[in-house]
């Protein structure tokens, strides 16, 4: 047996680490064989597991620096149908890839807005004057600077080893601890585990709307690790909330809390329940 | 007198087109002079005030399809001393400039990352084998395809007459409603008005945590219209918490309210106290 999983690409990106080690866990763990396919966006990753093309998505969801990766809520609250397999944390370690020799030389960089966002004190202070140019991916940004020794790509060690680019400078993301937590997600049932992550819309917006849902939770001792708001996309003020509990599904508490939950509010979608493992580069 | 308002530039982004109304009212209202100050990101326009190079700043904050401005809120969190004066929400109709002469021509399409998002359906449809290229406001978008017939951009209607380059497709944004609140902000002492914005953060993360401070304003039926989390950048999991609260600094409830939260958080950042003003692009 053979599952796919889709992350974004080309190789090289840090979502093709996380999708490589959840591919060797679940090698270990059930025999399965697997194979990576490569997407040029996000969204297209998880669509391609909707609409059956693969049967995996390896997503990033939250970096420790820049907060949630907005895409991947909308688009599985969109999707309805995936389900949350596994959490995994990878550290975050941005280097500067460059086939120039010197940071005086270079005057474009190019990585993904993530990317860009989170060496941001360092690009001021080092590359004052360096245009910043978005690319799709870490890994995208490389194939603008193979021609041109006055680009550089912010990229993973990963990628300066597959592209065979030499890296100018290490360890250049602006804060030391950054960590992006990924899901991986399928249309087959979710588990269980520590986390539930859900999200949530009210019929209408009145004062004091949230309180009950937090009440509910904070009364059972049940910890929210997360609360965001995204727009509905229709009226500027209109919200959805997605948040992570800490807690397993089969606990009773969580369950009467859920059901309590699902009165209040006019959509509820919990997206599952799962471990994160914390894996490496 | 003269005051400086700085924007994102170059002239004919919609934040340009914001600071334009924010000057005429100010000149209607205090015979003030003003004159606007282009800046190449929206930090910088931010660090401008603060560094005294300007006097204010008219900056994005949300937008009703893509959710929060982050680089808004993290900046002003950081920078302390910065006050809103003023809200203003902006209509926003996005075009497709092109020297080209169809879609069919179209191979890349550049725009501010956060307009590509607002348009992402109507490129998957009309667009879907065109690359996208961020770029750092929608008029530096313009200045992409010049040269090039095989380009497109998405801008303003204001920068198409700026530029002089056709529009091919109108009104391409995916949600008709479509609308951006920007801030003014300023050095000077916020006044009073109907919105108030703030920021939290607490000592520890502990179940429950966020119940109280809802309870407070819920308690004392002050409506509560936005909700957000933003990571501490330290820690994944660590969080300061924006909010947009609706009333008056001078009515008793507000000012019980923010005594009360203040004792239970480790940072609290009153942002301003003001109102919106809708305006026209």
């Amino acid at each position: 047996m053979q599952k796919s999983i889709a992350h974004l690409g080309p190789v090289g990106t840090y979502t093709e680490t996380a999708a490589l080690a959840y591919g060797k866990i679940l090698q270990e763990k059930t025999g399965t064989e697997y194979i990576l396919s490569p997407y040029p966006s996000i969204a297209q990753t998880l669509y391609s597991v909707a609409a059956k093309e693969t049967d995996l998505a390896v997503v990033p969801v939250e970096n420790s620096t820049e907060g949630s990766v907005t895409v991947t809520l909308d688009t599985i609250w969109q999707l309805n149908d995936l389900k949350i397999q596994q959490g995994l944390d990878l550290p975050i370690s941005h280097r500067l890839l460059t086939r120039g020799k010197s940071l005086q030389g270079i005057k474009t960089v190019y990585s993904h807005p993530q990317a860009l966002a989170q060496c941001q004190k360092w690009l001021e202070k080092n590359l004052p004057h360096a245009r910043l140019i978005a690319t799709n991916s870490t890994s995208e940004a490389i194939q603008h600077i193979n021609q041109d020794p006055t680009g550089g790509a912010i990229s993973s060690p990963r990628a300066s080893q597959l592209y065979d680019v030499p890296v100018l400078a290490t360890q250049i993301n602006d804060y030391p601890d950054n960590c992006t937590r990924f899901w991986v997600v399928s249309l087959e049932k979710s588990g269980y585990g520590s986390y539930i992550s859900l999200a949530f819309s009210f019929a209408k917006n009145v004062p004091g709307i949230l309180v009950k849902p937090l009440q509910i939770f904070a009364e059972r001792k049940i910890n929210l690790s997360k609360i965001e708001s995204r727009p509905t996309k229709r009226v500027l003020g209109e919200y959805l909330f997605f948040m992570d509990l800490e807690g397993d599904m089969r606990e009773t508490t969580i369950k009467t809390g859920l059901q309590e939950l699902s009165k209040l509010t006019k959509e509820l979608k919990i997206f599952g329940n799962y471990d994160v493992l914390k894996i490496k580069s």
